[in-house]
């Protein structure tokens, strides 16, 4: 190759062909074309394709918009879901990038710091506000996935027509009532003890 | 083939499969291939594979242990999302096959009606009921797939040995706190308009 690339280079082409054909086809080889480099060029960068997409999901979360500091928690709480939520859907399979780098413990923090960060101001202990971010996060996650899995469906036609499940179109109503129903509950988990 | 196999064969061979190979692994060709069968002798008992998936899906959640009625409704929430949970974790990559038809809209729903049971005694509305029931459904599924993802990945020594999240290694204080914010938040919400 006559340049070589930055690894800021590899994980934005990396998060552009995520976002144009999915995860299924994002490949170390494609990746590698698209950068008109060898694919062995790559590994100079990452050590293999968990640690890229560890990468990749830093850059979707990095990418949530800031939320205001100074918000009562409930209303900081619900704004950094938000952010998170429209973070996660902003690039296509986005929870499933992230949801994986969580599991393998590649990445990903920055949004468990965001959400444990909000309650700051709550009178809960480091523990429960740990284990509400947690609880946060892995609704967060787990909603837009299901999100995503139905876009990708509607896209293919692959859905059916009549949807159990498919009352909330756009997934709006359901992630508000359950961040507001784990907001609420921590609330009252707080105020019980003060 | 001598014997004409049953859809019920099909899908407990099937179910088979997933336990030992996991989902990617668990192909129509070797389900046919388990069964002694040719390929095309599947296509008499399901039109796809998504369909057989959804079959799966429903012996899944149809094993998930029975649950008391007459639990007061947080209790019995609290049960029946226990019950989800252990039949979703009894099944390699069963949150994953649970959340994509949930997501094609193709079956899963017996889930749904059990948590929306499950809140019959509460004094909320219907709508409200059905809001708290995908709220949980989500939070158990993306829950459960987490746990999936981490244990596959300890199994093949993928993870990091330092997991910023992973704070929970069997997963259920996480869980328990979770449905614990949902069961509080809805009686909060219930309970300041009664």
């Amino acid at each position: 190759m006559t340049t070589r690339h930055s690894r800021d280079d590899v994980v934005a082409t990396a998060l552009d062909l995520l976002d144009e054909h999915g995860l299924a086809d994002l490949t170390m080889r494609r990746l590698a074309a698209a950068l008109d480099v060898q694919a062995s060029a790559l590994y100079w960068h990452v050590p293999n394709k968990q640690s890229l997409l560890a990468l990749v999901a830093d850059r979707i979360l990095e990418r949530a918009r800031p939320v205001e500091h100074d918000l009562d928690w409930p209303e900081r709480v619900r704004a950094e879901s938000g952010a998170l939520r429209d973070a996660l859907l902003a690039y296509r399979d986005g929870a499933e990038v992230v949801s994986s780098t969580i599991a393998l413990g590649l990445g990903a923090s920055a949004a468990w710091v965001r959400l444990l960060e909000a309650t700051a101001t709550s009178d809960a202990t480091v523990d429960e506000r740990e284990l509400a971010a947690s609880v946060l996060l892995e609704f967060i996650v787990g909603h837009v996935f299901r999100e995503q899995q139905q876009s990708h469906a509607d896209a293919l036609g692959a859905a059916a027509p009549d949807r159990a499940l498919d009352r909330d179109p756009d997934g709006g109503r359901v992630f508000s009532f359950g961040v507001d129903l784990i907001v609420d509950g921590f609330r009252a988990r707080v105020g019980a003890r003060a």
